[in-house]
């Protein structure tokens, strides 16, 4: 028999950028790449965003620090479908994640962008359910924590215009 | 702005029918419409289901006792997408809601089925995320409720046999 476990995280940010910036950094497959996937430790086998409502985003990669724990020859993938999309406020979007082809998790995400003076207050919210030998729910919310701290540097470097 | 809530609710129902007979029940086109989607009160104005991972099911009505609700042009609709099947163990699918073609919510569900006796345990997990004038999650609870036990009379009205 099959085990499955439902979990949830919530992660909240704020950004000294104003939301329309920080959401091009969703929206734009060039920067989300750059705060998404790419980074030291990771090797990135392909990338591709269709940034649309039923649109998809189909990312694979090994951990190159990792192969203590995951073996060189572990490849993850992740296939996302875009659900919703309100520019500068909402994105909701479904994502699985394999291990070598054998799905781990489904997820359903939400992000929420609000103006707080000059700045952004995202809200992440992820409900999963993970399956047998999954990584469950507190790497995966240490995983976007560390992802929305990428995406912070990644709007810092851009600068702080319009 | 739009505004977002996000709630969980989970329903365990048992049922004195084998795992297999409660998942046919489900995967069946003709037997998920006969308690899914069809009884007093429904005015059904669509229906189909592609039951296979990826596969969709559509389907459009109004409703019919409540027009002092909803009024009589209102119709709903409901997109699922089935992400992952695992026969007479586990289904998880991706679904929104929508008012007139606005999408008011977008949910994650899984349905588990585990052998207990001569019977089933059903365990089903809806994670979701309302907009704007979405039913909110206690009216959404309470109609998965009335599915379930939909669902418990058509497999009563089928018989105990294999």
């Amino acid at each position: 028999m099959t085990s499955t476990t439902h979990a949830s995280f919530i992660i909240e940010r704020r950004y000294q950028h104003a939301p329309k910036r920080v959401f091009a950094a969703w929206s734009d497959p060039q920067a989300k790449r750059a705060w998404f996937v790419e980074g030291e430790g990771w090797d990135i086998r392909s990338y591709e965003m269709d940034f649309h409502e039923g649109g998809e985003e189909k990312s694979s990669f090994r951990f190159v620090k990792g192969e203590e724990t995951f073996g060189e020859e572990t490849l993850f993938s992740n296939d996302t479908v875009f659900n919703e999309i309100i520019a500068n406020e909402r994105i909701i979007f479904t994502y699985s994640m394999a291990r070598n082809g054998a799905r781990f998790s489904i997820s359903l995400a939400s992000v929420e962008f609000s103006a707080e003076g000059q700045g952004t207050r995202l809200v992440f919210t992820e409900h999963a359910a993970f399956f047998d030998g999954a990584d469950g729910v507190h790497m995966r919310e240490a995983g976007w924590q560390e992802l929305l701290l990428k995406l912070g540097d990644h709007l810092d470097k851009q600068g702080f215009g319009q």
